[in-house]
């Protein structure tokens, strides 16, 4: 049996206004969606221009596979598009984005298209991840205002890199997921924690 | 028909005691204001000399176009003329002021009278703003002890700058405005959020 | 009439708990008091090793002039003799004494015996200070065990320098006071601000 | 006679909560003990894989001092056995392991295999230490996925230090004690408190 989207839409209030508490989704910014059927695709998914830290059920709409609104009032986020080509690429059960300080400035600090993370044991909070020695390399595309037209884009930079827990929009924030809201909940800490340390990292005068 | 001078001072306690909690108000630092009726005005606005963690309504007071308390006890902000300059100049509904520690320091990191910000997607948070190429250009006036004498300059600058919406006074913080208070709250948090990441980047060896 | 020392315990111990939730007296570190009666002299003070998060009434005592204990159980602080000469040089109401990050690093930072802040409009947080103009000027004294051999060096100090709202300590910490509670608790958050926001720009490659 | 499983259960699980709070055991990361019993030893340890700031006391099993499980369900963290280490090598009571960004950045800072931290006030937190002039050296040991294979290698390099109060895992973090609950959670918070002061310090042009 599938969860309503009432108990669906209340789980992802719960997880906005935490991700508002820390910081990582201030004013209006971050979206956050979660699978209520998988066949066919229902998606409970915030609507845009809400203040993350008011978010409420009320707030959530569920849209289909082609971002139809099936239930609820309020227009999808902008990025829903995206939402539906990462559950698509992935399977999964839950898409959070956030805008973070440190994600923002790290989506900045390579030139090249990725940032790479090794060495660390919080790695091993990413979804199969079992050793420290891991290497996430998280890819970075650039920002537009039409995810529309971006999504094939998004759904090949995924195929290209199958490993990949996330990615970073430059100049915008964080994308990542999990088979559940609760899996999507850690990756989120995981990454933020682990992009904090990188941050402060390349802060210091004895590291570049 | 109008709100009453207490629910709008219910409101502006709220959002003292939230941007006292965010470290944005520390001490008795920091002033709020909105309108309660444009014609004839009649702002509420915060007295001085109050703990911006312990704002309660009866620490609001309305005021006339000319700074005249029409009800409530005490003396107004000091900074009161500039708030009747900024509704003015903006028809704005709402002005809101803090002193945080990443607005005091870039007020004063830029050598000329101003401080831009561009290609970030949090800017869109910004009333009117619909993408992330959008350039942010906030002046940075000197700080004064006679905000009287200094409005008319306010007032200047403002118009001189009609697509800013903030400016930063030097060593002292940052004034954001909008056409009610949910709209000048969530422009705080877009424009701190900036601040700290310029900041946070301005530390970084690889990054000027 | 004088407040009872259960009333000063209780407004002890809630600013206690306020410091140690800021980050500023973590663990056991910090001391905090507050006069009951000036003549003769019963001032309220936190007891020795209590952890500052989980502080309560009862673990504050009340003291003489001389630091011996009038009512209540356990050790004062070993720093009562500091409190002590604050009280008597500066006819303070309120001594708070915190432990933070930056008023720690800030100790260190100055090779000569002060630290000066000024041109801030925080400023005007501190008692009869109207202008951001002012320039205030914070002794550093050098750390000791032995705060009863000590405590003529500090009221030497605070006479030098009759102008300063308090004193850092070398890798120890901030004290501050005020003519009461509330004016003390308003010049830790005024002086803590302000270390921020020296502290980050210390940070910055552009400014030294 | 022993407290309950259940009881200390409840503590460990407010000071896990507390931890996460804190930002010192985001996701799953973190995990922390306490002896319920000596002889024959019982340890309460949180088990594996449980979301911190979720911990409840049916997350916490009870082990003997082969790490076999006497109490509970759920498998008792993958570190097991560096608990147990720590408490026949120290008579620890409670033993605290926690990820925080701080201590992750200093594990990696020094190229030899300790940390020295001394001259600080905020050390006399420590247990057993009564001056700032205390020089704490804390072992540096490197990463691995073999706790039971590496818990000799620990209990030799607890027995080279025995002044250690800590010792760190690099890239991974803090593992402190004390003699209960109550002092080994002050000693992380002196100690978190002082990583976050020299890390800060290695942040600053002035300072190396």
């Amino acid at each position: 049996m599938n969860p309503t989207v009432e108990t669906v839409a209340g789980q992802l209030a719960d997880i906005g206004r935490h991700c508002y508490e820390r910081g990582w989704a201030l004013g209006t910014s971050g979206n956050f969606s979660a699978v209520v059927r998988q066949k066919p695709l229902t998606l409970a998914i915030t609507t845009s221009g809400v203040d993350k830290g008011l978010l409420e059920s009320h707030h959530i709409v569920a849209i289909d596979e082609h971002g139809q609104v099936l239930q609820g009032s309020g227009t999808p986020s902008a990025e829903a598009t995206l939402h539906l080509a990462i559950v698509r690429s992935r399977s999964a059960g839950a898409v959070l984005h956030t805008h973070s300080v440190w994600s923002t400035i790290l989506s900045e600090a390579t030139p090249d298209g990725s940032l790479t993370i090794e060495g660390y044991e919080m790695l091993k909070g990413l979804d199969g991840v079992g050793t420290h020695e891991h290497r996430e390399r998280l890819p970075i595309v650039e920002n537009t205002q039409n995810w529309t037209a971006a999504a094939p884009l998004i759904e090949t930079i995924l195929r290209e890199h199958p490993e990949a827990h996330g990615f970073l929009i430059r100049g915008h924030g964080l994308y990542t997921w999990g088979k559940d809201l609760a899996e999507a909940k850690r990756q989120i800490e995981i990454l933020e924690f682990l992009f904090e340390v990188m941050g402060r990292k390349r802060g210091m005068a004895w590291q570049q």
